[in-house]
């Protein structure tokens, strides 16, 4: 079902910002095939610390992708029908250029010099990556989190590129309070000494700040109740007949764990980016920003979810239909919180079936009407 | 309206653990007369960060007590007509013996070797005081939060010496969540390399760790739409033309600031009380553990409060109700999450103000029915 990996190289990207990172390299993972008509490409996004293998066995053949409940034959995401793209984001650290990369101008890893990226540069790099593909319209383009993000961006930036969008568990901009537990985790990380002002490399680096970091974050992707179900107040004895509630051991653990799989810096840059992200910035209201919007949108948010809660999904629907655009919003019971667009494939995936299958007879169907070669 | 601030000594105190500490000191203030009845005394107990200064001037002029705008003539603890009692927690580091005391024995701070305290020991402390003032049964323990859980100790411990008690956005135990916010504020310490094992008295200390476990703290005291009101996404310039999140510079600010008045060993060995205190350990259940209580009760909890919500106190109602304890409940509508308890004075007053009336009313009543002398 995976029909290539890979990483693309680009001369170079300018951001937002004005600067420029060049060259610049994307990893990316395929699943199933274009179609001759080239209607049938899906991009999905994937949130703060995912990367580009969202289905099938990682690298190391140790894990299976971030979405893999929701993409191959079959399941939300139909490889047997949709020709499924996902890479890892500008400023990430899993294959596409980010901080932890060489800068070629020195011969050593960007480190703190890295640019500060917005997510409208990471859809930009995408965008380069379809184009390169030869994809000039996707069919959707689709994500929970950050990945929601992403695709609220595709929809304003491309909305020719864009025949639909499906953003999930997300916001066209932080609250305070995401900013906050965000902050939270840049502090645990730039008060390591080890941190050396983000040039690390070779050494030790802020293994202790980045692995507080990740605590708070794993805290905020569940739900009350979840923590409730799943640890309660049981106590796990340790080696020195001390004993320790199982929420700590297990918030240890993954803290621990995903020091040894992402980089401080690219911590620090993706958060920023999250916390700057402003979809109402490109015009005066929500509802500009959805003026010149030619996609459908089926918006997807969870009961448990606090961290981006249901209010957030909420506004963005309404903006839409101010607009009169073509939006199904669904708010799924879940008790997963935040991780329930991760967990809840089972609820997730007719919803997101039906919706790719009606916008793909609705394009072919137009195309033809309109005699158009695709 | 303060009529003392001192700190008194007993030899020594025995802890759950077994573990004894002698001497032991206790930080205490007072407000108002104790009545010739001895029938009007009040104990207020703080919350995680407090101290013994509950109302007026702060010993260095600084600011007021934190329950400043509920104690004192006319307020909701009324100090024309009650006497009210406040003292820093064993293990606290505000006047009572803690990690930071002096250890006689060696003539060093304790450091790590002070032993691990439980709410149930901050009680016994606090009745060892009121004992020494000749109290021999309050009219009412109160307070909020950690201060909620003492006085549930207190009437569930001493309930012929409690009239009645007070509780506020509070819990008979963590939950998993709860347990893991506070987990991760102990491992930010204790990530922090100038932790030295808790032996870092006479040097700098965790300070930086110590500053990011509040900033954690900071997020669950308020609410969504609270800091949405206080901060939204405003943006403040720093000097060096960089910018910041109105909400990142405050969340620094309270760090740094919470840093000069607070010791880290305190932090661990207190939220360690907090996160193991479970009163059902005392019977087979909740409704076992009040089967001996005699108080009255009156519950608060706070609409917007995330991280003690309502549903936690309508299980203690709940339990109070199954054995017919004398118990009334109020969740009061307010904005300010957990913080509430310490802002929402307004509304708390009313409440207060007639149930300790009430109490009063009964046990002076009640003692010259039997004809006692009291």
């Amino acid at each position: 079902m995976k029909t290539s990996t890979g990483v693309r190289r680009f001369d170079g990207i300018e951001l937002d910002s004005g600067r420029i990172v060049a060259p610049v390299d994307v990893a990316y993972e395929t699943y199933g095939e274009l179609d001759g008509q080239r209607a049938n490409a899906v991009l999905v996004l994937h949130a703060f610390s995912g990367d580009a293998c969202a289905a099938g066995p990682s690298p190391d053949g140790r894990h299976r992708g971030w979405w893999d409940s929701m993409i191959g034959p079959g399941k939300a995401f139909n490889t047997d029908r949709f020709f499924v793209v996902s890479s890892n984001v500008l400023g990430g650290c899993s294959g596409t250029t980010g901080p932890s990369s060489i800068n070629p101008a020195t011969g050593r890893p960007y480190g703190a010099s890295f640019p500060q990226v917005s997510i409208a540069d990471m859809v930009r790099l995408q965008k380069m990556l379809t184009d390169s593909m030869g994809i000039e319209r996707l069919l959707t383009v689709s994500g929970g989190s950050m990945g929601g993000m992403q695709a609220l961006e595709w929809a304003v930036s491309y909305p020719e590129s864009v025949a639909s969008a499906i953003p999930i568990a997300t916001t066209h901009r932080h609250s305070a309070q995401q900013i906050a537990f965000n902050e939270v985790g840049r502090q645990a990380i730039l008060a390591d000494p080890d941190f050396h002002q983000g040039d690390y490399y070779g050494a030790a680096g802020p293994e202790r700040g980045l692995a507080v970091a990740r605590m708070v974050g794993h805290i905020t992707y569940m739900s009350d109740s979840s923590m409730r179900e799943k640890f309660g107040r049981r106590r796990r004895k340790l080696a020195d007949h001390s004993d320790l509630f199982e929420v700590e051991s297990y918030l240890r653990y993954r803290g621990v764990q995903f020091v040894s799989r992402f980089d401080a810096n690219s911590y620090l840059v993706i958060t920023r980016a999250m916390d700057s992200f402003d979809l109402t910035e490109s015009a005066d209201s929500l509802e500009g920003c959805f003026e010149r919007v030619d996609s459908r949108f089926l918006v997807l948010s969870f009961t448990s979810d606090w961290l981006y809660p249901s209010y957030q999904s909420q506004e963005i629907v309404r903006a839409l239909r101010s607009r009169n655009r073509d939006v199904a919003y669904v708010e799924i019971e879940s008790q997963y919180g935040h991780d329930a667009f991760l967990l809840e494939s089972e609820e997730q995936t007719p919803l997101i079936r039906g919706f790719l299958e009606n916008t793909y007879q609705r394009i072919t169907a137009g195309s033809r009407a309109l005699g158009l070669r695709m």
